[in-house]
């Protein structure tokens, strides 16, 4: 069933209001009519059987059906800190990583960053990137949009790694020595509700002193896998290992 | 250090001779010299770090200094059974596949695939997702380059499953009933050189009877976490689950 996002205001007790994109998508994209069914979310825990009564020109009303419970979020609230990397790549991170359960999506100026967010285009991008997010959680049947940063420093990274449960970095690890890796025992410690933020470097990975002073702030350095992978790859892989773990092996 | 492929002709007992593309890339893009030093792969199982004796405008060649141990590719073969998808996302599948360990790459016709390979044009988009694979297996340390297939009917693939160890497909399951996934069973029973196919649906998924035939050959349905992924992300999800199965947590 096709799923939309509304606010908390504009889904009441017993009805909701769709206005902006979303009515166009409903009448033109979907054809859809009186009578037929969707999911609303109001991005704050709430999730919503809907029958569709009236289709206007700026605003579809339905009447919900059912309350639904909430079951495509990720036991924990994952932040994918990703060094700004080149391209379109941020793009296809926060589609992929929305799809995957990312909470929350923190690009920051690495020292090997080759790409600066100019101060009076941040805005515009930040916006881009949350209009992608909340399309892939639309599609994905995700409960929670997933929140996008304006781009920080590596020293206000640091700062903000205090606020996380777990902070881990992706790095090229030695071949690991018979035991399981850093990353398995991170996730085999992580309780429902915690936090993890995951740090990636951008496509030249991170300064010696960045791994350093992460370190330092007590992130565990995680391995992921014998194989060199891509900067944008990276936060794809720790997310599906993440689903594999929490979700798929428990 | 860089990586490049030759074919197992030019790599001697104490030689080795490039020729071809990466002859530009060795001499122009990262302008090396007599005496820098890079590691060579046969795509047969042997990887030398090898030292550059003589750089030409149509070979290079090096003399081999040490045999090295494999040590990037996936305890196990696997095969991605893509069911032919839109636009370019056979490029991104192609590459991002590669970085996570795939064997070989085998487009199929599904009844809900919407784009169909002209027979002309087949084996020219073969060319370029061969191309795209041995690039990115040089960027991540593989020791063999992915193979890719011309896109096979489904009754063709269903012949080819009973070639394979293990075949599973990406299903969106009911919730799992407590205990472990169907995906984490095959992977426990997984054994080293042990062939599995992944059998992946286009962007409309499986037909009903395309899935009942695969469950009669044998094939386990696994779902792949709580949220619905896009045909271009099941892939990587899976990929990404074997690598963090076989290669981090034993």
């Amino acid at each position: 069933m096709q799923r939309y996002f509304v606010s908390e205001h504009d889904m009441k007790a017993t009805v909701i209001e769709i206005t902006g994109d979303d009515v166009k998508h409903i009448s033109r994209v979907m054809r859809m009519q009186a009578g037929d069914e969707i999911i609303c979310s109001n991005n704050a825990g709430r999730t919503v059987q809907v029958s569709i009564e009236q289709i206007a020109d700026d605003k579809v009303v339905g009447s919900i059906k059912a309350e639904l419970e909430p079951q495509t979020e990720l036991p924990i609230q994952v932040t994918i800190a990703q060094g700004l990397p080149k391209g379109d790549k941020l793009e296809l991170i926060v589609q992929k990583g929305t799809e995957l359960g990312v909470s929350h999506f923190q690009p920051y100026a690495a020292a090997r960053s080759i790409v600066k967010w100019e101060a009076k285009k941040a805005k515009k991008k930040v916006e881009r990137l949350e209009k992608i997010a909340k399309e892939a959680a639309e599609q994905s049947y995700r409960e929670r949009i997933p929140t996008v940063g304006e781009s920080i420093s590596f020293g206000q990274l640091l700062k903000d790694a205090k606020g996380y449960t777990h902070v881990i970095v992706a790095y090229e690890e030695a071949a690991k020595s018979g035991e399981a890796s850093a990353l398995t025992k991170v996730l085999n410690g992580v309780k429902k509700e915690d936090s993890l933020l995951v740090v990636i470097g951008p496509e030249g990975g991170l300064a010696a002193s960045e791994v350093g002073e992460l370190e330092e702030a007590g992130a565990i350095l995680c391995g992921l896998g014998p194989r060199i992978i891509r900067t944008e790859t990276a936060p794809l892989y720790v997310m599906a290992a993440i689903s594999y773990h929490l979700e798929l092996m428990r």
